[in-house]
């Protein structure tokens, strides 16, 4: 048996938190599982280096006139890859310092254990500095070291790419570099532990009825990025989806079962439904007597796409005397840019193109793999909205979810009035509550 | 044209800091010049992480009953290779950070750099944790990078063993790497940039008109080193002149000329004497009914090299009946476990032998390559001090370097009537000054 324990920021935040990690490792160890345990740096650790590269190149560039402004990805300085290669040596020292820390730690404690950083660990990337894609992994070492009786801690979040140069996985990068280890070393779980005990059926803050999930696919959690995101980096379930990493996400404060998150085949509920979600950070765009003629719809989203801009909803209404109404949704803060770039678009033919944009709305999900099964579930959620008198004004389905458009106002209601409509309160897994 | 520049914690303590740091850097890359820098951690930090180590080892073992104090090469935890292998993948992270910030810093400024940490460095050491040997050295990446117009930041300190594990050099190392890296890429010379402006003829704040020397050999700097203790480690004279490096020691907040560490054929002045030194932490042992029978000397001495403690000056009376007096002198904090591993030797034959110790001296040294060709140095010597009335304990002489004991309290008047006599404060250097 081998599992794969990632212990988050905040579960290393203090001395005394790293020796209750090395505790519950050790616990783990002698139910007799290899264990290979991933950390993050310690809470803020990455943020002051960070603040540390940013001071340096304001102030810098206060004197060489350019302006820098942080946060680190997203900066005048992104795709500087000299500049993003030293930031990324610089940011995995935060995890190389925890990684120690908690060997150490379980060395204290009795146990054996070894760190491993970027170059020792052997996860291979990519050459994109700050934001990494895995592309292989060569486990001779850990390999060697669990042999030897090692429990192995491996720095998070960082990988090497074939020159040789530290590179990093993006925030939250440690998620995916525990669910990467665990594909390649064939272990038989990656376990996420956090300081929440789960995933819930909807935002216990909106919804107190809000039960945790015992069992959730991939692809509802992919679908519920806006409630996993709070537990996990999405981009690590994608990971697991690909490679069938069995991941239990569960509370590093008591020993409960959290959620597992598992292929269709291993989820024992069919639930209609299986979330509800609530993203209250998109915007809605209208654009009115856009011309319909071919390559139209093409130019106006190559405008976004070229600004980096990621559109969700789209709707284009039946065309009215050569020109047509197209309305879609973008994240609430790219909305100012979004407009810029639509205002600069200069279409061919007809009269000029009138742009509405609207940042109260909010978007309602509901989420569930039974929907492939059972019909008349986006039916249900508009009578369900409908007897609480809210306006629908965008839909959109896919498979397994069907995601409403509404009044940020509504939001919060829209969500109870779902969550109670399809049961989930008292969903088949409240055994698992 | 190759420098190898050193700029120690002080230098990069702040971001100011680094900043000037980055300054220098690029105006010596401007003279046309290849530039590898080598830096230490900003200060404070290797203290901060060993600091963490500790704090996490005693409360550690405050749990599970064993005892665990800093400094960090010294500690009951030394010798248990698993916990020094971690110490060293900790405190390497400090130069990892400094090294990046520079970096960033000289791009900030218009500048190529790229930083390189252990394993893209390329020094090889034994496999002896937090005071590791250098093997080897393998520049193929730093050549490189130099080759593609870089200023290449190396994180000081650090080196990779065979096993690919990070070593530390132990404390002070980053003179060694930056020696190591000079000798490796013959370098034209390497530069110790540091907050003094050289190496003076005596210590100034005891003896105001010491002056600072211009040149001084290998072999002269190494028997001041209780004088370059305090401006670069001593083990990196020893690779220097092992290697042939010419080492300038100067100040990083200035531009003059500091003192230069060359082979004697480089060494313009022969100086019957280049320095004085005192050194106050001595302290001296002498035992008195000592069976003066074969292999006593040498089980005395075994038992204080057994406990790791350092002779210095041996002197042995010749034989009143049967049984002799040794004196010697130990490092003062060594004296109590000096005089205790000498209660528990159990020599054959003979009386029981009186230990008697005595913390309150201390040892003048005056060096000079001079002495090897001008003939009566130690005699002048005795001349000065007897002048003064001030009683010598204790000589020793070796080609070089003229030594003897005092008592703690003559210390400094020996000091400056040395530094006098031997007319250092107006020496062939005072043009240098």
């Amino acid at each position: 048996m081998l599992i794969v324990q990632k212990f988050g920021g905040s579960s290393v935040a203090t001395l005394e938190r790293i020796r209750n990690v090395a505790e519950r490792v050790l616990a783990t160890q002698r139910t007799g599982q290899d264990v290979v345990v991933v950390v993050s740096a310690m809470a803020g650790e990455t943020n002051r280096l960070i603040g540390l590269a940013n001071q340096l190149a304001s102030e810098g560039d206060a004197q060489t006139g350019r302006a820098n402004k942080g946060p680190y990805v997203a900066s005048e300085r992104a795709g500087d890859r000299a500049h993003e290669r030293e930031l990324d040596q610089l940011v995995s020292t935060g995890e190389n310092v925890s990684a120690a820390l908690l060997a150490m730690a379980i060395q204290n404690a009795g146990g054996r254990a070894i760190s491993l950083v970027g170059p020792q660990i052997g996860l291979q990337t990519d050459a994109t500095y700050t934001n990494a894609r895995i592309l292989g992994f060569s486990h001779g070492r850990i390999r060697q070291e669990l042999t030897a009786g090692n429990v192995v801690v491996c720095a998070g979040f960082q990988g090497l790419n074939a020159a040789g140069n530290i590179t990093t996985l993006g925030r939250g990068g440690s998620d995916t570099s525990a669910v990467a280890l665990a594909a390649a070393l064939k272990a038989d779980a990656c376990e996420i532990l956090t300081d929440v005990d789960g995933v819930y059926t909807t935002d216990p803050r909106i919804e107190p009825r809000a039960r945790k999930i015992h069992r959730i696919t991939y692809e509802e959690m992919l679908e519920l990025a806006s409630l996993g995101a709070k537990v996990l980096q999405i981009r690590s379930v994608e990971f697991a989806m690909k490679f069938g990493v069995p991941v239990h996400v569960r509370s590093s404060l008591n020993e409960s079962e959290g959620t597992w998150i598992v292929s269709e085949q291993k989820s024992l509920e069919s639930a209609v439904v299986t979330g509800v979600a609530l993203d209250r950070n998109e915007a809605k765009v209208t654009l009115t007597n856009v011309p319909d003629v071919p390559g139209t719809i093409a130019s106006i989203f190559g405008v976004l796409a070229g600004a980096d801009i990621v559109v969700d909803m789209i709707i284009q209404n039946a065309s009215r005397g050569g020109s047509t109404d197209v309305t879609f949704t973008v994240p609430e803060n790219d909305l100012k840019k979004a407009v810029a770039g639509l205002r600069s678009l200069d279409l061919p033919g007809a009269g000029p193109m009138d742009i509405l944009s609207d940042p109260d709305i909010c978007k309602i999900s509901i989420v569930g793999v039974g929907m492939r099964t059972h019909a008349g579930v986006a039916a249900t959620a508009f009578e369900i909205l409908g007897r609480e008198n809210i306006n629908i004004q965008m839909v959109s389905t896919s498979e397994i979810k069907v995601s409403v458009i509404v009044h940020e106002r509504y939001g919060e209601l829209a969500l109870r009035a779902l969550h109670d409509g399809f049961g989930l309160h008292e969903g088949p897994t409240s055994s698992a509550a």
